[in-house]
Formats: C-alpha cells, structure tokens, sequence
C-alpha cells in the first residue's frame, strides 16, 4: 500500500514525538511492504513565526493532497497571556479541523493495568474504564456567528446545530458502538438547550435502526459526575463540539496518563491523528516526552488506513514496552527512559 | 430578628429535607431570640399537577415578598423521558432565577476528615480540599434567544453576556475572595469565544481594585481536568452559567458526599438557598435522605441575614453530627439514622 501522510509537527514537543511515530510507521512500512510518503508542512506558533498565519495556505493544500494529517501539537506561552492577540496557534487548529470538515473527533480513553495506580481516582472505580468520546469538531459555538454589539458592552456567541451535522457524526458513533460494548450514551443539555434537543430527536430517530445498541442520554452536568463516579458504565460517549471539549479533557484524567491518549478527527476526504496533550512547552527539546500518544495516534491512522494487522501490532509494541517499565518519566519516574529510546524500542518490537 | 422565608418544598425528597431545615431554624430563633414567619407555595412537578404551572404567579408573589426563600429540589421521573414536553418542571427553576434576579449561583465545596474515604478521588488529592464555585445564573446560553429554523432542521441557542451582568457578579467573587484565600480563577474559553473573551477583559479591568486577591485564568477543559487532579489548587471559581453547571457538579463529587453540598442563589432584592442535590424520586417519603445539605443551605441564609453567629452555630451542629456518625445512609451505611432523626439532633445541638 501506498500512502501520503502530511506532517505538521507544530510547536513544543510535536516535533519530537512526531518523529518517534514516523519511526514506527517506516518499521511498520517495511515489515508488511507499504510505502508512506511524508510531507512536512509548517503550523501553529512556528508558522506564525514564519508566515504571519498559524495555518498556511500552503500547509492546507499539502494536506489536501495526503491521504492523511498526522498532527504533533500546537501552542506557545508566548501567546498565552492575551487571548485577545489577533493570531493565535489554535486559530490554526480551529482553521484545519473546518477546511478539511473533520468533523467527527475520537478520543478512546481506557486503562492499563500497570499504571492504575497514577491515577487520581481509586483504582476499584477505574478497573475496566473502556470507553471513546465521539465529540463534534467543524459546528456548534465554536463555529457560529460572535462578535460584539451595543458599542462593545455586549458579546455573544451563536451555537447552531442541523440535522446533516448530527447525522454524519451519530452515524459513526454508532457504528463504533455496534464494534464495541453495544452502548451509547448522547451527553447534552436538552432540559435548556434547543441545539440539544435536536440532537435528542435526531439520534432518537436514528436509534431503530443500530437495533443492537442501547441508547441512553445523560445531561452534561450529570456526565460530569458520572465520569469521576463511574467512568465504567461508559461505552461510546456521543456529544456537541463544546460539551465534547469537556468531557474528553475530564475522561483523559481518570486513567492518570495523559501521555498515552491518542485521538483521531475524521472528515468526509481525509483525517488527522494527534496525541491529545498538548505542547508541554516546558519539556521541549529535552528527549523526556512521552511519545506513545502520537504512536498510538498513528496506529488510528492504519485503522483508518484499514490496515488493521499493522494498527494492532503497533498497540502491542506500546502495550509491551509500558509492561516493561520502558516509559518515559511521567509513566515511569524511577526509571525512565528517553523520547527517542522508547521510539526505537517500539520501532525495534515490530 | 424577623424574617419572612418562602419555602418551596419542591417534588421528591424535597419536603422532607425542607422540614428538618425549618425545625434548625426554630431552634435557631428560640435559642437568639429571632421570628422567622414562613410561607408555603408551590414549585416543580407538584405545581404541575395542581396548576399546570411549575412556577405559578401566586408562587412568584409569595417569594417577593419575602426576605429569602427555601427550596427544596424540583423534578421527578414522569417528565424524565421527554425533554420535547411543553411543561416541564425545571422551568420553574429557570423561572424564579431569571424573575427573581438571582444572577449570582454560590457552592462551597468543602472536606469532611471523617468522610474523605468516601471520595471516588485519592485522599492525598482531597484533603484540604475548599473551594467555592461562583455561576453566573440568569444569563448566558441558558437564556438567550433560542429555536428552530429553515424548516426546524436547524437549531440554534444564542449566548450573550454584557458587561454588567460579569461585573456584577465579579464583584461578589472578589469580595468571597477577599475573606477567604484570596485567590480567584475565572474558568472561561477564551480562546475560542467572545463572551469569554468579554469575561476575561471585564475580570481583568476590576482586578486592580482587589489588589489583595491573585486573579487566575483558566480555560474550562484544563479546568475540568485540574478539577479532578488537583482540586487544592483552587479557591474561588469564576464562570459563565453554563461551564459553572458542568464545573460544579464535577466539583460536587470529589467530596464523595452529594448529600452535604449546599448552596446560595443571590439577587439584587432577595436570595434562594437550596441542597445541591436533586429531589431524589426513589427516597422519596422514605424517610432516608440526608438533610444536612437542605440545613448547611440554611445556614447560608443566616449569613444572608448577617447572623453570622447563628450560620455558624448551624454549621458547627452538622459537623458534630458527622463526626459522631449520627447520618443517614448515605454518610453511615452502617448504622443509619433516619432524615428526621439526623433533623431532631441537629436542632437538639442548637
Ligand atoms: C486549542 C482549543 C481551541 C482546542 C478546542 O477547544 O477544541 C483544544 O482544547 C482541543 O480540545 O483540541
Ligand atoms: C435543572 C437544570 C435546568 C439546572 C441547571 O442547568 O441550571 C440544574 O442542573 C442546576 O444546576 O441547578
């Protein structure tokens, strides 16, 4: 098989942990005979260094030309103090999810045994937590009409939902759920929201016909304490851009390894796949990140690329080495390991 | 002291809490010499079935002319499977915040020594744990323009803040601040929306005049995240209406202990005081739940009233009771006591 993968390493850590995941997917490349093309292409704070924009016109077309994104992370303090700056590097997030419609984020969140114990919650709550967030990512209040009126004195944000843009997302969180535990829970605010109760009405609509899966619906105060409370009741968690922005970064805590949590956004012509930590500015340039969520990210992007041997070997070789105590600080303090050794110790495993 | 209390018993468990709250502050007024009148009226699932209303007007009047309400909890099962329907009790809900300018939300969040293990959290990441969530209440999302369009296929809730509804309520949570840690973090999305960014610029305008107070900026994913990994961390929180729902109920569960969280709704001319917890259908006349989040609710209305001596009398009872294991059974699995039971000693202490 032969593939084209753009890569946007971005700032902070992204290039490092970037260049671990392409060392696993050149060993993966040569073990079963695929070829994958990269294209590097500049963005977030280092584009805006560079070009003035955090996502280039440039960037976008070789990314249009790949047959998938693979993301490092993007932000830089020097940004953080004023979010009223008139370009920032999430601008260029926001920018490349609504160019290319990936619409549909997916964060699977699930335990090791071996690191239970980092997490903050107790380990009898956690013990089984297996589930993934199907979070829109192109509509919502993130994408609707803002501004100011009344000579500034008032904002306003517009959060606009139709019946297309639930359809496409239910859709694949259906499917997963129908590959999985059979269970999906819509998280929204339908006793407020008119958004939410759409979305109620659309994915009740669609529910006869996942016959096998059950549907439940939970308001998003109530899936706040549910995720601390009982995070194994959850199965395919589907909800709106800005609940899922929530609820993803609550979920990513319960297993106390931020560093291991890989995410996907899929569109209708490509997608792109990104460790869910951020830039972690502070460990740049230091070979100590933890690239097994970017290498875990890759292995979303063979499942994408239907090479489904290849994703599942990749997650043994991650499996092994955190069974080996073969991890970078956060997972393993007393001993830890480099970014590029725990690299070439997945690369060398496959 | 005279004080005229509405009180809204409410659906569910919600008259029987109510009524071990009044029996403390009988005690209260005995013990300090004060008259508290109280006056009944309708609200929730219960105003439903006798008006069709779940907020009537005569319920409106009672509560204007009154120093503080009581309330209970509102809702129950049979208006559960249809967010769609026309009447619903949480309306009534929305109603009396938004009729009677209670645009300022107040939970304290606060550790019980002898409950901590309680927690679905580690002990190390709780203990010490006191925060106080201040939610905006009667504006945001929850009360903007709201509806259907081009055919009903999309759906739209529009956001709006001005700058006097964020000061307004600044101004309380720098005041709370100002007694207590003298920390503020203001949970918001700015780099996303323009009511956060609206929020940020209005905190930032008013925090020189709180020179005494260290103001934070927090984004509401990172805030749900740190919520759970280091609740410490935090003092007073800050937010818009609808990430101070999501927020505050997260916060409500790393106690362990729903069943002691109270909570304050304050306006320009009157206040609320109610239990975080809902009206809990299945205990209802079971004489089980706990009251201590309906009587530390009241002692927050004493603190309204400026009886601080009274507030903290009140408080002073609940721990006591607590850390005798005299609780229902939600607290003492053990050896439970009944609601009105934990009522009867609560008031004897006073
Ligand atoms: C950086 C920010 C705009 C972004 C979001 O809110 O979507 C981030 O929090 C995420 O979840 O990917
Ligand atoms: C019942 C509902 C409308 C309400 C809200 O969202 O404000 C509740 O969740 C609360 O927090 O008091």
């Amino acid at each position: 098989m032969n593939k084209k993968i753009a890569v946007l390493s971005g700032d902070g850590i992204g290039p490092e942990v970037i260049a671990q995941a392409i060392k696993v997917l050149d060993a993966v490349a040569q073990k079963f005979n695929h070829t994958f093309e990269y294209t590097n292409a500049l963005a977030g704070a280092i584009a805006i260094d560079k070009t003035g924009n955090p996502m280039p016109d440039e960037t976008l077309q070789v990314c249009l030309e790949a047959d998938a994104i693979l993301f490092g992370a993007i932000g830089d303090p020097k940004f953080d103090n004023d979010p009223n700056a008139k370009v920032r590097p999430e601008q260029g997030l926001l920018k490349i999810r609504k160019e290319m419609g990936l619409f549909c984020n997916i964060r699977p969140v699930t335990t090791y045994d071996s690191l239970i114990s980092k997490s903050p919650l107790k380990e009898e709550r956690i013990k089984g937590a297996d589930l993934v967030v199907y979070r829109e990512l192109t509509g919502g209040i993130y994408f609707g009409e803002k501004g100011r009126k009344n000579d500034g004195v008032v904002a306003f944000d517009n959060c606009e939902y139709s019946v297309e843009e639930i359809e496409r997302i239910s859709k694949l969180a259906f499917e997963a759920a129908q590959t999985r535990r059979k269970k999906l829970t819509l998280v929204d605010k339908a006793n407020v929201l008119e958004t939410s109760r759409l979305w109620r009405d659309v994915v009740k609509k669609m529910a006869p016909s996942y016959a096998d899966v059950e549907v439940d619906f939970l308001f998003v105060d109530n899936a706040a304490m549910q995720m601390i409370v009982k995070p194994t009741q959850f199965d395919v968690i589907l909800t709106e851009n800005m609940f899922g922005d929530i609820i993803s970064d609550e979920a990513s805590v319960i297993t106390g390894s931020l560093g291991l949590l890989a995410s996907a956004s899929i569109g209708a012509k490509t997608a792109m796949f990104e460790p869910c930590h951020g830039s972690y500015p502070q460990a740049a340039g230091k070979n100590i990140a933890n690239p097994a969520a970017t290498i875990l990210s890759a292995a979303m992007m063979l499942d994408y690329f239907k090479l489904f041997e290849e994703a599942n070997l990749v997650r043994e070789a991650v499996q092994d080495s955190i069974d080996k105590g073969l991890s970078t600080v956060d997972v393993n303090p007393e001993n830890p390991q480099s970014t590029s050794a725990v690299g070439d110790l997945i690369a060398a495993y496959i």
